[in-house]
């Protein structure tokens, strides 16, 4: 099959959907907005070998090149309407094509997101997915609103992705972390849950604290004194899959370090109630800088920067 | 700089615009579309040595990302609003990322769009773009609306890319051909023009009759009998650039099969005049498949398939 074809076979099936006028096929894709929403878009583009390992499955790829995108969705607290693909491939591998597309429409059905169209061209394995998502005009969740005195919030146990990636390099190829790592649940309900309650958000995935210092520097534009934070490392959930791992040493760092959980990050007004399943681990201070505190309440040392695209 | 400071001083400044609520620097844009209208989205990729040549000015890469993009704006009768950006770049080298971005923002400004977002990544050189338009509800121009008697028109000379091509292999750097093959210019106001008028509409970007031929297969699907095309290669306008090619068989082949001209390629009811700028080169006809006739009215072998990406 050419490109005309393997679009026509793998994904102008997958073009009809609400809102959609005209899907792939076409220069472009036509599509009706709703009323009184405004427009939420994303694109992020995963390398192989460099965004997931290199023996990555074709369906964990598809999986996870859209679950990225939905995550800054869920992040902005947007309803997922749309995407566009494009497919980087150094050959038309028909059977890994289809492996690819069952991971992606997989998120996609389960999300009720539409691919509209895309490209695909030959050259080194790179997927971009572009995801737009809708929110009521003015309800978009932002970075910039943390406040002293907020809360802290996550939207579940850190560090699992950053251990599955570990555990993946050595060989294991099941267990919850590693499951984590693979198959990473853009956290949609929590997204539209903390619309009108969160006064920040941002989907973990440099890691905890490098995300967090992005609330901080997004919250201190314009104002005359930036917020800082305290995390308590008492505070931060555990699992089993954060367990297992008997060097603390390695667990510490995966948790606050660890990129890939795709967790939503969240400041939270005292007036609110933490949504069930999400975790307080710390508060928006007057003074600035991020600090981390042991058990003791003693600040400890750590490495703010996370994992960085170049 | 790291991506995020890349990011701030290259990107950000950029990401205010009409409709713009919140620009790059946040886990997604937030974007006002207009009402009554609808979007029109497209996404490109182009890779080095492959879309273009690896010996390809910064600034030429960063205009032409963009260009093709816009082109398919234009072939849908669109109005640009916002466009996100992704880069794949082997080295965060700052003086190539400030060449790109001249390139990439002149043209950008000169059509009225505007980068919101996107992402930054190690990896082979290659560029995504996506672009959003807008259009009237209804009003979009699509491929698939050509009828019988229709004329076949063209927004320009044809070729003339495909012979720039070869001009800049064979280490040209200067001349018509040359420009038209690395600048390419969108038709937006061409696109505009024909909403309401052509019957159907595609860029040319795989060469003229290999999109001549996406035109008839989307307009034959659903229809009992698929329409054809006669072509008459003496309507075939020309210029100094094309002229300048002693070799006929080059001439008609950059002509007929040349991509990259990112001229509009359009049918015209005979209501319609041919707009200014604009020539007619042939006609839809009952009879299926498409024929290019020699100037004593005979067909000619031709070979019908362009460019394609794989």
């Amino acid at each position: 099959m050419d490109e005309f074809q393997l679009i026509e076979h793998f994904f102008r099936p997958q073009g009809k959907g609400p809102g959609v006028l005209i899907g792939p096929g076409d220069d472009a894709a036509v599509l009706q907005p709703s009323e009184g929403c405004q427009l939420v878009m994303t694109m992020d583009t995963l390398v192989s070998g460099r965004h997931f390992p290199e023996d990555f499955s074709a369906f964990d790829i598809g999986w996870r090149s859209l679950a990225v995108n939905l995550s800054d969705l869920a992040a902005m607290g947007a309803v997922p309407r749309w995407c566009l693909l494009s497919l980087s491939l150094p050959e038309a591998d028909e059977h890994w094509l289809k492996e690819f597309c069952e991971g992606f429409y997989a998120l996609a059905q389960e999300e009720g997101i539409t691919l509209v169209g895309g490209d695909m061209v030959r050259g080194a394995l790179q997927i971009t997915v572009q995801a737009t998502g809708e929110v009521r005009a003015g309800r978009a969740l932002l970075r910039s609103g943390a406040r002293t005195g907020d809360r802290i919030c996550i939207g579940g146990v850190p560090g699992e992705a950053a251990l599955g990636l570990r555990q993946w390099q050595a060989g294991v190829r099941d267990g919850d972390a590693v499951a984590s790592f693979t198959r990473p649940r853009p956290q949609m309900k929590l997204g539209k849950k903390l619309r009108g309650m969160a006064s920040a958000c941002i989907d973990i995935s440099d890691g905890l604290l490098a995300d967090l210092q992005h609330i901080l520097d997004e919250s201190g534009r314009g104002v005359a004194q930036a917020p800082g934070a305290i995390i308590k490392l008492s505070s931060l959930p555990n699992s089993t899959a954060i367990e297992s791992e008997p060097d603390m040493d390695i667990r510490q760092k995966a948790q606050l370090s660890g990129g890939d959980d795709y967790l939503l990050l969240f400041t939270l007004p005292s007036m609110f109630n933490v949504p069930q399943g999400c975790y307080e681990i710390g508060r928006v201070t007057t003074e600035s800088g991020l600090r981390v505190l042991d058990e003791n309440g003693a600040p400890i040392d750590v490495n703010v920067k996370g994992w960085t695209h170049f």
